[in-house]
């Protein structure tokens, strides 16, 4: 079992409550990364589930979450052939930090798309992108160190003073151990880039309020190419959308988030 | 009080429950609007909430909902100072056709953005923009006399057998009736246009399973433009994109919806 499987487990004890064990190494700086919650939620959605898939998940943020031991509470909503609906949220102590709303279903890992756009930009080679500097270690970034992202130059150059003006962030992303890419990661690789709004010039923790993301395919072995971009900065609010491409080239998944500017 | 005003009207029994009455006259050859059943949801989330703005609605379609009297069931979530949470769920005799995930707040109308996008598509004038052929009596498509759309033609070239060949739809969108677009408004109008995929050649019913939708400022009078796209159609699935802007050229709303193609 790797870690991320560990530290994404649902324990079934029954039918609609899943034990957790909230786990420090997705932590950045003190909250627990937002997509490795829903990870974690959605093992337990799709555990007690007649489909494997999630394939649409829609998180609302209620509170930060923090590392150690949590349930994860179902509601079945509707059961049919094609999709069932699931509620689910992620619970201590009768305090919820996330409520989701999920349908499974079962996706044909081979078909072939009828259509299918192509990325919204062009990727630089895997050779010509770059790692972030090591974080501090006083900084608590554990999240960082679970995975490998090699980023588009120009959509880090907040970090050297160099922002693009614009909303954006794009890299190439695996996990740091070996371990091929599944549901579950693409829960977490879709809010596993830097805000979008950092390269607009913007600083601070921005909040996510709201998360929608959909499974379009099983993803191939290899790297996950994230795009990054978004729409608006308005009124203390932005949107942050994320497409996820996998090495054959295939849309795996897109999500939408609208989040709080930081006051950094 | 406008004609779409009373049909979203949402009268409060307590403090968890509203009585609404579904109108036959959003229905699309039987079913109700997925849009016209998120703005009379979103009437009950906003009455009861500190706040008045549903910022981010994500709604996941259980059944099909038919005209007639039904129940706004809420469940308040959280209630912050800058966003409060709300669940809302569509009952009759029990039975759920729609199950919500609300969040509210209190824009400020009359905010610069920091930074917007254009439109992703240039739309052409108004002038250049073609009605639908009324639809047949026998269709009932009640919910298309509701309102007024002018269609970019290539977009509606499915109809006379010019499918463009790649998923898209886009109008110009305003209320038959005299009355400026608000929130509830937008709500129905991210659901208004025909499905993305016509343009792209498929027919038939197409069911949303879920639509997530972003009100990013308050619309200024007049019409509204509506872009819809989308990115992928697979497996029996496709997603829409809608992006809403007023007539004050700001975009107001943006949304995505993942459904399945129909069989048609």
């Amino acid at each position: 079992m790797t870690k991320f499987d560990e530290a994404t487990r649902a324990i079934r004890v029954d039918d609609t409550t899943y034990d957790v064990c909230l786990d420090d190494g997705y932590s950045m700086g003190g909250p627990l990364n937002g997509g490795y919650l829903m990870a974690t939620v959605l093992r337990a959605v799709a555990d007690a589930s007649a489909h494997p898939h999630p394939v649409s998940t829609s998180a609302h943020f209620l509170r930060v979450a923090r590392p150690g031991p949590a349930q994860v509470v179902l509601d079945q909503l509707k059961s049919g052939r094609t999709a069932a609906m699931t509620r689910a949220r992620l619970v201590r102590d009768g305090e919820a930090f996330v409520e989701m709303l999920v349908a499974t279903a079962t996706l044909d890992g081979s078909a072939d798309p009828d259509w299918s756009d192509g990325p919204s930009v062009a990727m630089p080679g895997l050779a010509d992108c770059v790692r972030l500097p090591d974080p501090k270690a006083a900084s608590a970034m554990n999240f960082s160190a679970r995975m490998e992202m090699l980023f588009d130059p120009p959509t880090i150059g907040w970090l050297t003073g160099e922002p693009t003006g614009r909303p954006e962030s794009r890299a190439y992303f695996r996990l740091a151990e070996p371990q091929d890419p599944d549901p579950f990661v693409l829960a977490m690789a879709v809010d596993a880039l830097p805000p979008v709004v950092f390269s607009a010039g913007a600083r601070g923790w921005a909040p996510t309020v709201e998360l929608t993301w959909h499974l379009r395919a099983l993803p191939a072995p290899g790297w996950l190419t994230l795009i990054g971009g978004g729409r608006l900065i308005s009124d203390g609010w932005f949107d942050e959308e994320v497409e996820v491409w996998d090495s054959a080239g295939r849309l795996v998944a897109q999500s939408r988030q609208l989040a709080r500017l930081g006051r950094g």
